[in-house]
């Protein structure tokens, strides 16, 4: 089954030509590859992504994060519009390892950002779908590539913030921001611990009508909050706005802050260096997965550390002995 | 040289009785075992934990940690001196991947708590020196079990706050102690991200004198700012204190929020899940470690590495694929 090859395929040169002069049609298609499972798709993938590799990378790179229900749909659309409006290509791409494609992940409902959708300008793609999180990660890292190399040059990648799909995408990212609502409270609890602490920006939305007062406090709430914390290695002190995306207000605030970062970071080389070390992360990441790949999926392996879990609750044999008898065992299979 | 067998070691047996009776002598001959690189020892050591694990876990497990010159050594000298007070057996442990033991880790030099570490009930162990910090959270997570096998009920392990041994010592504790200095500003750069959301309790210490009212208004301000942020999954609103530890004000509070704390995870059966959470973690850990080892320790695939890095950042190969030849390699290689 796996070997089976699909007839609807292009050549590796009618793939590349196309991404290169931004063909939306080959664009797509060429995604759908890096997304497939089958074998034979992923050796052309892998060719793809390596000729467009010299035509990718020119772009800013935005995670944007925030639980369900703080309009992060509304938001992107609101925030794309703007910046087709001042010119740029937008691609809008998402983590989520929890979607299905046939269920429709997050993005997978374009009718949501029915106006931005039909520009030309703006690119959606929702969610691969894949077992784990690194597989769905490295599909929309290549779709990235993919998307600058057809001349979006700025790519905002988004994901629900309550799993662990946020470190993936500031893995990623130049810059991270993070949608929060006002009155804090409950809507806070569905944020992960360590999320705000990746945040180069907080947007306070839906701060309109009523909820101005309360978002002008949460925002000052905020700001406090995150003096107290340590500069992050950028050395840019993360901002806090607030904003009404179905208002249409506080929109070009944030690109000017983005546009700020951007400066900040090029002036002290950290974008750059932080590009570098994300390539060269995104490589040992890969390595290291596929050697736990090696371990974890052999059956013997498996039936034992299973065996080896009982025992060490049971403090039955010590954790460091545990690991040291598997690995032999490990070795012996070889 | 490493299989030269020391004479002054004991028969397995002795180290063994010794221990469970309390032995303070005995003991620290069998944490210079688990402490030694040589091979005879490293067999020693295992059989040693082994014999003693179900005897082990009879305490509480606290970590402390905050930047140099918050006070640490001070402080932990009188909640030691109050725990032994109470009737309790205290050891006291730390986990300094950067220290030598030659140069005195943190606690090595035991003068600057010299009257608890003259109390029979109060046991001192400067940090292991190694390589690496897994290396070194291992020979003091053993450390930690046989401290509990001699009857230790109160395990103190401390730690700069300035590198990844926080998170280290984080998996090994079922209480995590933030050390502060109101003031804030500078002092706090040197707390690592992260490091204030593990934190069970933050106690800001050097609250006396000229500094009382700069304590109180940095209470407040961590107060407010630690609300802002989820709850952990034990369930525990971190509490935020302050003390001085030079003139004996505030230590028997800490006590009684731990004690809180415990109370409130055994109810709540956090106490028991995150141990064996630990214990599970602590082999997975070390077998993730050997794994690498295997891999990274190998001169061809070190030279590849090398390779490969230059390569991905020259954009001539994409990371997942780089990933992909040297697994490759690396199977052939056996």
């Amino acid at each position: 089954m796996k070997n089976y090859k699909p007839k609807n395929r292009l050549s590796k040169q009618a793939y590349i030509d196309g991404i290169l002069r931004g063909d939306r049609v080959i664009l797509s298609r060429a995604i759908t590859v890096i997304e497939s499972n089958l074998d034979s798709d992923k050796v052309l993938a892998k060719e793809i992504v390596q000729q467009i590799l010299p035509n990718s990378g020119n772009s800013i790179r935005i995670g944007i994060t925030g639980v369900p229900g703080v309009g992060k749909s509304t938001f992107i659309e609101a925030f794309g519009l703007y910046l087709v409006k001042e010119g740029h290509k937008v691609a809008i791409l998402s983590i989520d390892p929890s979607s299905q494609r046939s269920k429709g992940s997050i993005l997978g409902d374009k009718t949501r950002m029915e106006e931005l959708a039909n520009l030309q300008e703006a690119y959606i793609r929702p969610s691969a779908s894949g077992d784990t999180l690194g597989g769905v990660a490295n599909k929309t890292g290549e779709t990235m590539l993919l998307c600058e190399a057809a001349g979006y040059d700025v790519i905002l990648i988004e994901t629900v913030g309550v799993g662990q799909s946020e470190t993936a995408v500031h893995g990623m990212t130049d810059f991270f921001l993070l949608l929060m609502l006002a009155g804090a409270g409950d809507e806070l609890q569905g944020i992960k611990k360590g999320i705000m602490e990746m945040a180069d920006m907080l947007v306070i939305n839906k701060a309109d009508g009523d909820n101005i007062t309360k978002s002008k406090i949460a925002k000052r709430q905020y700001q406090n909050a995150l003096h107290i914390f340590p500069l992050a290695e950028s050395g840019w002190s993360p901002v806090v706005r607030t904003a009404s995306a179905i208002k249409n207000i506080g929109i070009s605030k944030v690109w000017e802050e983005i546009l700020k970062y951007k400066a900040h970071v090029d002036a002290n080389g950290y974008f750059i260096k932080n590009r570098n070390h994300q390539q060269i992360k995104w490589m040992y990441n890969n390595i290291n997965e596929e050697l736990k790949q090696l371990f974890y999926n052999s059956k013997d392996i498996k039936n034992e550390l299973s065996r080896l879990e009982k025992d060490v609750i049971a403090a039955e044999i010590s954790p460091v002995k545990a690991a040291q008898q598997i690995i032999e065992q490990f070795k012996k299979s070889f």
